[in-house]
């Protein structure tokens, strides 16, 4: 019986161990374009997807009594094909550098394979895979003094309720206990949460190494939700993952708009101004002047940037909105101080999401930037090459956020 | 079009923002013992599973096209009922205390549910339930003092690869630059990977709790998954999800075992003497002699720690043993010095395991540590009321273990 027992304990390892894990440490190796292998974010031993040479990838997916599989990438739905063995496959088209978020829909379903790691996204846990980028150096983990982050959790008086939070600390904080550092709030996109800018982003390998190389100065980064309800705030919606197949393939355009919500940022913006940074300027060694915090986000976090920044010119003095929007003279007219306040507007934008006109809130991005430009506002648009609205345009946007702020 | 992109913006945050999130932060609060509630790991929204009153769970998927689909808890499939609506619901028998791995069988393939968060477990992703124990609030979020979890990466010679660890270090670290502290080295089990002593064994809670009540001494805790291969040592076994079915409900007895393997732990072993503990004690404040020094783990990692620790005594002083065999006198007698070098051998077993004469490697668990004791060895037997080879047991068996620590 023991010996039994020994070999199915044994069995079970031998199929296991990650040799990689959640939370922004998985090996994304920029030398590994132009080579087939399986995505760096499948389970140890899994083959399953494999990145192609030539950026296509073939997926592969057991399911002997189904009729009907389909993989979703980025939300858009692939026949796979059966073959005599129950296992479904299907090769793609060439995909864009960098991560995209994939599914499985199984007659009907929509589902998570099990052989790959798990991340939220779309409002509902997905798999990813990682197309390489020859130019993805500067997000590939390296031999360079690393920063630390942190996993904390505080408490809310504004949601009566405990938040947790992702903090990443420069190189040398650790061994320099008298210096005190700046600080950027980072806000995550819709249907995603304070996980992603470590995960996807992959935000402490991209300041390690640009700290390194001397083109950032150290600072602090806090990842926070910004769901944020007080107690009686409805929940506003009841959790459905989107159907499958709103999308077509080849088909750019987004669905039909779901009815309409009314929703603002007003709960988080107290929960940030009255809990967040008070808490993280008590935990943490931080400069917690005016000029030495700035705030930013992807997609919704952009609009979430908008609104917390606008209206609190008196606390955060660099703003960076990636594919999530611009801020116009209208905004700048209406919020006092923030021509003399405010050191750097950043606003950026994927090409694919630029071509598909897909341009967020508040006007045309590159217009208002010139705009703010011209009335003597230090202000930025920068453009990525050949990515959509995906974490390869966000990780670039960092990268060339993160050296302007606290110049 | 703007605005219909505002409305699919919004929509898309609407049904988003988890509550929650992984990696040792989800609000498992014993106060809900009692009480229907949605299950804590689900994502914003998602009402199901639902933990019923007297602990029974009612789980709820929407797979309108599927002929068959089953839920999988901790491995033993229950077949769902189809509604009207396409909805398949199945509602268990009351569950034990504590958290557990689920998963769907959709038409023959295992798959997650995307609607609540995903764990390593099983050699795969796997969901999970959390049943409310009024006597559960070791492991409650709390306001105490709060240590740290930090996510680390080092580069390991043995293995010629970057590592991923998570390291507790305990309230007062950060505040008492000139105080080094006693190291625990903590170890998964099979199918599992350096995320889930906090994930689910909720480490950095159970610690801060025990040193708020002055029961523990502080100490750092480090997190290491234990599949580790050398350059050209060949993944074990393809990657594949253990077919379903292989247990049957009300089965208590395990599967017929697969192929034989020959398996040791000697590449960790030397990445833990060689690479980990030289990176720990150079990047950590830590006391880095033999009697400051522990190593514990659960199941596999019991064997893990037996393995590491009997070959080293000169490094480790206090052994733990969750679920994961034991330590005869054959094993003392075989490793000099144990006698005066090692303070605690520390075994436990949840008592469903014991009922099962699921009891590990190395003999009779109870008989061994009696027999260590009347050696003169400082021993200690712990068993979990009413859990089985599940988290509750290793919650539990930590919550034991920590108060013997360094004294």
């Amino acid at each position: 019986m023991r010996k039994t027992l020994l070999f199915v304990f044994l069995y079970v390892f031998l199929i296991s161990g990650t040799c990689l894990a959640q939370t922004g440490q998985v090996l994304v190796s920029s030398s590994l374009a132009g080579t087939a292998h399986p995505s760096p974010y499948n389970l140890y031993g899994a083959t399953y997807p494999r990145i192609e040479a030539d950026s296509r990838v073939t997926f592969r997916f057991e399911a002997p009594d189904a009729q009907k599989v389909q993989v979703a990438i980025a939300n858009v739905p692939f026949d796979m094909v059966k073959g005599e063995d129950g296992v479904w496959t299907y090769t793609s088209e060439p995909q864009d550098k960098g991560y995209h978020n994939y599914w499985m829909i199984v007659d009907g379903a929509i589902v998570i394979d099990p052989a790959t790691n798990a991340f939220i996204g779309y409002s509902h846990m997905c798999n990813g895979f990682e197309i390489p980028d020859p130019e993805g150096g500067f997000y590939d983990l390296k031999d360079v003094p690393h920063g630390q982050v942190l996993i904390e959790n505080y408490f809310s008086k504004v949601t009566e309720s405990w938040r947790h939070i992702f903090v990443y600390t420069p190189p040398g904080y650790e061994t320099n206990p008298l210096t005190r550092y700046p600080v950027l709030y980072l806000q995550h996109g819709g249907g995603e949460d304070e996980r992603v800018w470590i995960e996807m982003g992959r935000t402490n390998l991209i300041l390690d190494n640009l700290i390194a190389e001397g083109k950032a100065k150290p600072f602090i980064v806090v990842m926070e939700t910004s769901a944020a309800y007080k107690p009686g705030e409805l929940p506003p919606q009841p959790f459905r993952p989107r159907p499958a197949g709103e999308r077509q393939a080849g088909q750019d355009e987004q669905p039909a708009p779901r009815p309409r919500f009314r929703f603002t940022f007003d709960t988080y913006k107290e929960v940030m101004v009255n809990d967040l940074i008070p808490f993280i300027d008590a935990r943490f060694r931080t400069l917690s002047d005016q000029p030495n915090r700035a705030m930013s986000g992807l997609s919704m976090g952009g609009m979430v940037t908008r609104q917390v920044t606008l209206a609190n010119i008196d606390k955060f003095a660099y703003i960076g909105l990636f594919s999530g929007g611009s801020i116009s003279m209208d905004d700048v007219n209406k919020a006092p101080g923030f021509k003399e306040k405010v050191k750097l507007v950043f606003v950026s934008y994927g090409s694919r999401e630029l071509e598909n006109r897909r341009m967020g809130f508040g006007g045309d991005p590159k217009a208002n930037t010139e705009a703010l430009k011209e009335a003597g506002i230090s202000s930025h648009f920068y453009v990525s090459p050949l990515t959509a609205h995906e974490w390869q345009s966000w990780r670039r946007s960092l990268y060339e956020f993160a050296p302007l702020l606290f110049q």
